[in-house]
């Protein structure tokens, strides 16, 4: 299967898999969501007043007012993968629900607080949680999702869940490794492809990981399909992410759902940027003078769209965004080469792979 | 043994354990500290920077500088009470390292979210992280103290750590929950004792009956004994609070490193106050006016120290501070009972009774 140009400058549907393809992984998806959400809404109900009803904010089922509501709860890329885990290792799907849920769990505590940090206002087109409910609630219940995570997986009682448990936490830590170094990077003149490389590692291939491997485990597999599996869904995260920073500066409002130059007006230092600086030449020069003046201006808040819009010209200028998207295409064949090593069922490696295609090509 | 007068009212030396007892006791939290502290720093250097020396500060390993410092640690009655847990069991002391460890990372992760949320800007006689280190890493540091916690138990690979881990985690849970409450006690006019003492005990009983048990689990206690060290620091965990709440309001700051009146001035319903407004009569009444009137003031902010002592005297002149400390003496008695049900070596039991005294019997 050949991902196209895995980048947001090329998403027609002649680049991507084929309509039946797609449609097979949109099925995979909603599998995903419909075996793990009643799950996660039973868990989620078991926190204390009011941190349910911010958490069911949250995650889409009611609105500001508390009214039911049906909001965009993410592709649940992360669910899929779980089952699809359990699958791998020959056991059930099912097996892989309670793994699908803790994986939720983890990645919404990380954005509960990662808005918080960043400032971010808006998530999947609605006001964030700390923005309606306060900062307090969102941390408090950042952390509950957090602790109910672990509890999901270690009331089951088994060894398999006790391992499972472990990859989660060590997942969680580089997730929240990941971010320090986010945060410390915007602060930072210069950060090379390599840092930002393993910060996106940290910030989103981990828990991606641990979302490919934590069904097999919970279905038995051993510690070396585990690892494998890992290091699919690892580079997966790593493509995931380069596709994500060329939409954090080229994607669309409309479908991103987030402000226009976004990473950009928040400093991130993405890979592009990283990319463009280290490239060298006179776009990549002029970007260098220009960001360090940035960082010192104290007007930059009050920058206008053309602003943004020239430092996106010279990033793109100096091979930023071009060498984005052929990183984002390496990542995916890595990816992809690790399921060689895993003894499964040729139906499962296809759907992996397809939801790999789904995960780098793609408008948001 | 007789925990005499439970209460900061009564500090003198002959209402505490004799002295003999008292070294003993000193020795017993010097031996956990000693134990703990090494894995403890050896846990937190795998943080990725900035957030190890941020965890060095809070820890007063380090001041804010940088340098090495020998600051307050806390009392450490947790890491005590996981060693003493092991032994219950009859294992080694050194068995229960890992969950005295554990329990110290989530008490501390607790802090450092429950500082910020509250706007507290003193902890242990220095300035909090988030005051030094500003609000991000606060709860970034806190977050991965919280998954340090579940990975140094679940590492261990066994399943008596499956099940220690589980019991972390529903006591994290619990805290976390009790967080929420206390934070929405303070926006309402009314609330009940039953309520304040749910509160309590989620929010400082749960941990502390989990620091009772953990070590014991890791022994490869049975549940039923585990849950009867449970209950005894669960009630040791009420009568703690009800005297930390006495402090809160009659503390000396010298000895607390808190405000004067501090409870007062973030508008805690605290046992003194929901006991005193709930015991009618005059001053109750007279109470209830007042703090109804503080809730719609804009001026609270700038309340004298005057004002804050004739709330204080109001408390106390509705009973609200005797009831506290007999409370807290009701709730070590059931504490001490609890232990009656578990058949362990007497000087364990012995020493587990005397930290009673000493959690009960204290300045701050």
């Amino acid at each position: 299967m050949n991902p196209g140009n895995p980048a947001v400058e090329n998403t027609d549907a002649s680049a991507g898999p084929a309509g039946g393809e797609k449609a097979d992984t949109l099925a995979l998806l909603e599998r995903g969501r419909t075996l793990s959400t009643p799950v996660l809404r039973a868990a989620v109900d078991r926190l204390a007043a009011p941190m349910d009803t911010v958490a069911a904010y949250h995650f889409g089922w009611i609105d500001a007012h508390g009214n039911p509501a049906d909001g965009d709860g993410g592709k649940a890329v992360r669910p899929a993968l779980a089952l699809l885990s359990a699958e791998a290792a020959g056991a059930a799907a099912e097996v892989g629900i309670p793994g699908a849920v803790a994986v939720e769990l983890v990645h919404n505590f990380s954005l509960l607080h990662d808005d918080l940090m960043d400032g971010d206002e808006q998530r999947r087109h609605r006001d964030t949680v700390w923005k309606v409910h306060g900062p307090a609630l969102a941390i408090l219940v950042g952390d509950a999702l957090f602790a109910l995570a672990n509890e999901v997986l270690l009331e089951l009682g088994t060894v398999e869940a006790g391992r499972a448990a472990r990859r989660l936490t060590t997942a969680s830590r580089k997730l929240i490794d990941g971010q320090a170094q986010d945060i410390s990077y915007e602060h930072r003149e210069s950060v090379t492809v390599e840092e930002c490389l393993e910060m996106e590692g940290n910030k989103t291939g981990a828990l991606l990981a641990c979302a490919v491997s934590i069904g097999a485990v919970l279905g038995g597999a051993d510690d070396r399909t585990a690892d494998k599996l890992e290091e699919y869904g690892y580079h997966l995260g790593l493509a995931f992410q380069a596709v994500d920073d060329l939409l954090g500066i080229w994607g669309d409002p409309e479908s991103t759902g987030k402000q226009t130059w976004s990473d950009l007006r928040q400093r991130k230092k993405s890979l592009p940027v990283v990319a463009a600086l280290a490239a060298g030449g006179p776009a990549s020069e002029e970007l260098t003078e220009l960001l360090a003046a940035d960082a010192k201006s104290n007007d930059f808040e009050n920058f206008s769209e053309e602003e943004f819009a020239a430092r996106a010209a010279l990033i793109e200028a100096a091979g930023g965004r071009r060498w984005t998207a052929d990183e984002a295409r390496r990542q995916y064949e890595i990816a992809i080469k690790a399921l060689d090593d895993v003894d499964m069922d040729q139906r499962v490696r296809d759907q992996l792979v397809a939801l790999a295609d789904f995960v780098v090509v793609r408008k948001r």
